[in-house]
């Protein structure tokens, strides 16, 4: 390393390094330490790096109705994902990091930061960091991966983001036949700053989120990747997960979320969707809780040739307090050149927002070239 | 890619992989995969990525006159430029991606981020994503090619900087005899989100700002590259670009810009220039279009050896309307270690602001290094 | 080099590039360019850059006593650190360069962009960009190897961060035995946007904050990396800063600090500190200085095994005009997975501030994973 490197090196006694780098389902540079260790005792440690990036640029359209006429509210081009990361495993293959900043829109942030130990791998592995929150099957699967052009509307309702937190699993995104995750997070992804508890007169030491998620899956599936890009006989996926915000249960104000959702592909065929609820705390106890909104969403694509996938997607989601009920319905066409990793998505279809005294209806289109190097 | 990767990869049936790394011209990675498909064709893709930097720090001083005296209005250390980049290309070397990120001053944002795929290369390639807009010559040109310290004081008032769009072109950056641009762009760099248009009673479906620039290139010419860093013949660039932003036309304020320009190099000489005028809308019709700014600036520069280049600049912009008129005259030395990847450039000169009952003079000294890998 | 690259490159008339890549304390690409210049003479030219990162992922739970009560005052996990750096050298090996960016939080910011050229190798070296300014031993000493799990709080009152300027010294971060730096940076890391010198009818050229810093270093000691992870015999080093912010000096409010500080290792055991003071002008002459705050920290770690550490520190810091004492002791416990790149540290204690007429304690506990790769 440079003298005047900002990072600290490992010093090695007796250490002989060998490298390789190129390009093997993304950019990377690997190398293998050879270490003697005080006693004699050789070991070989292993270390990768890859860089990869993502961008999705978007045309987008929206268009109102506004008393009888129809009215432009959007007309843009938009930098919908510009995405850069960092992955690989460090010292052993079952060390692993993952780092991803967006500079989506001009506003740079931090999205994924995290480690991942694989004490037995694939059976029982440890997560710590920053990463989203593996409540929605829709979340845990890529942006370089949807079947329609952005996620379902519901995403935004009851999506928990990106998170700091710390979590056990068995290697979820890989669709183990009994897949688990268990995790608690920081519940509060806009406000990491101090948190004062004035109105707390008992010392409290952990007042966190809390996530759990099963899935049992049928046959060799990607269950978090939509579409079925490489065809093969029925497999499925069946997923739930729930989630407590206990953080704002000072106030009487936690909150409880829950989803139930299936995949399932055959033939070139996929469909998907999901149901969710979230209820509010409405009484002094944990248990008083309030039904306030519920979603959901399925959606279905079919390849009818390697490259072009047509697909259509309806959303809700029922306000049930407010009396306020939203849905979308959506058509698309996906043409794929290169797999996830560089095609081209577009969709268009309706959103109506009904109320007791009211219907609005917007109409939009979007299309999109996704570039995942 | 490593499971827990957060971007979706390829899956090849049957793929070989290769690949080198160093330094050429950049610091690469690049890789091939041979693949066969379920035909057993052989096919064999290519992929590449380079990681650079840029580092301008520059010490700025300004001095204004103030009454009878001068007084000190700055004095500082400026990070002008701290950039980190990723470009190559995916799959084909005809389909290209680049991203720039900047650092300066402390608020990270996003600079490149497109593709672009050359149907034939130098002949018809298509670009989409954000770019700096190529309406003026001196902002097509890279930051670390520049004449003196910075870009004439025009470049402020008449450039578009970076916008998300796409374009159609012959590879204009490279110099083609006939090179021409043609786009489309937001317009609105500085707010992309929603865009409402309460007045307008119909549905309008389209906005954008239009830009087009065409230019003949006599002799092996970088038209973009200003200095005469590798001395030659003679070679000329002459340039025309125009851009109507449509986007504000529903208050009856569309904007027109227009420039000409011109390179020229020789046996290490070089001089480029351009003149620039802006006009608002000013009445009902797009045609009613006002002039209200022109601009225009001028510079030389002349190798004294391989590494010595003294030049000067004279820039003036013309407030029609406000009958305001500024000119800037700079001198300056330029030290080439490395070519333009590392060099040390100073510039001085003073700036006056004339308006009918004032003229106000302000001096100035930059000196940079600057370091491109 | 690819042409929609944002960077302008080097044209070389013949070169023969070779380039490698891998893990060496590091992920690394380097390469070299055999040059053939006009005359026929041959040159060779280095090149090299290594990618790395830093995650610190930690819990920080801190509870203050309110009234007879303790009351948690937060309780959260916290990306601390989140780093992307990227080091090499360019041309030659003497002449380097290091960017670091930090999307610690979820606010990134450029830290580090710095060129530095060895003249002499470990003789006389300039420095130039932004980088840690080189005033106290503790902010020297990168993040990823401090003996507890933060800075001590003397840091945050008397540290300067990171600024813009340029040094010269002698190789300074690799301990040397007779180790200088002097330099000058902007001092106005918050504001780098104009200064207006109102009051100011002199031109006045340089306002800057001016840093020196030497040390006495004995033995083959790392003197900015705490703890003492591979043994050896007694090593020890002593140093001083002093630097004085000019440019407050126009309101009669120009700062000075000072600080010696020393480290010790030996056998596995290490111990450092620090006193620190800080003085505000308190008349017209630039030498009426007034004491107002004093700081001193005193730390001790020990190795019980190749990765057991146990480590205390006591810090305190005494308002010499505000009769507020700030005093904090922490015992901590380390385990080293390996080295610095990748271990666990904890702390806990208590921090208490004495007023005349209150005396106030908070406790503390913090965990923390850190990866550098």
């Amino acid at each position: 390393a440079q003298g005047n490197d900002p990072k600290e090196t490992v010093e090695s006694n007796d250490a002989q390094s060998t490298g390789v780098a190129g390009y093997d389902d993304g950019f990377f540079i690997a190398g293998q330490l050879d270490e003697t260790d005080d006693d004699g005792n050789e070991k070989t440690r292993h270390f990768r790096l890859e860089i990869g990036g993502r961008l999705q640029t978007q045309y987008d359209l929206l268009i109102a109705e506004e008393g009888e006429d129809l009215d432009l509210a959007r007309s843009r081009f938009l930098i919908r994902r510009a995405r850069l990361n960092v992955t690989g495993h460090f010292v052993s293959p079952d060390f692993t990091y993952a780092m991803q900043a967006a500079f989506d829109r001009g506003n740079p942030e931090l999205l994924d930061y995290f480690v991942n130990y694989a004490f037995e791998p694939g059976t029982f592995e440890g997560r710590l960091g920053q990463w989203r929150v593996p409540f929605l099957r829709t979340e845990i699967n890529s942006s370089g991966s949807l079947l329609l052009v952005d996620r379902s509307l519901t995403t935004s309702v009851f999506g928990e983001g990106f998170d700091a937190g710390m979590g056990i699993h068995n290697n979820y995104k890989k669709s183990p036949p009994f897949e688990w995750f268990f995790g608690v997070f920081n519940g509060t992804q806009t406000d990491l700053e101090v948190v004062s508890f004035d109105d707390a007169n008992t010392p409290t030491f952990f007042y966190p989120s809390v996530v759990g998620r099963v899935a049992y899956n049928y046959g060799d599936i990607k269950g978090y990747s939509t579409g079925d890009l490489k065809g093969g006989p029925l497999r499925f996926s069946l997923g739930a997960s729930g989630m407590t915000q206990f953080g704002l249960q000072r106030d009487n104000e936690s909150a409880t979320k829950a989803t139930v959702d299936y995949i399932l592909k055959a033939h070139g065929f996929s469909t998907s969707g999901a149901f969710m609820l979230a209820t509010n705390q409405d009484g002094e106890a944990l248990t008083d809780q309030n039904l306030f909104v519920t979603g959901l969403f399925v959606q279905a694509g079919y390849f009818l040739s390697e490259m072009i996938q047509p697909a259509a997607r309806y959303s809700r989601v029922d306000y049930e307090g407010d009396d306020e009920l939203v849905h979308e319905a959506l058509g698309g066409l996906n043409v794929y050149f290169w797999g996830h990793s560089l095609k081209w998505q577009t969709d268009a279809g309706a959103i109506i927002v009904e109320t007791p005294n009211d219907t609005d209806t917007a109409y939009r289109l979007r299309t999109q070239l996704t570039l995942s190097f």
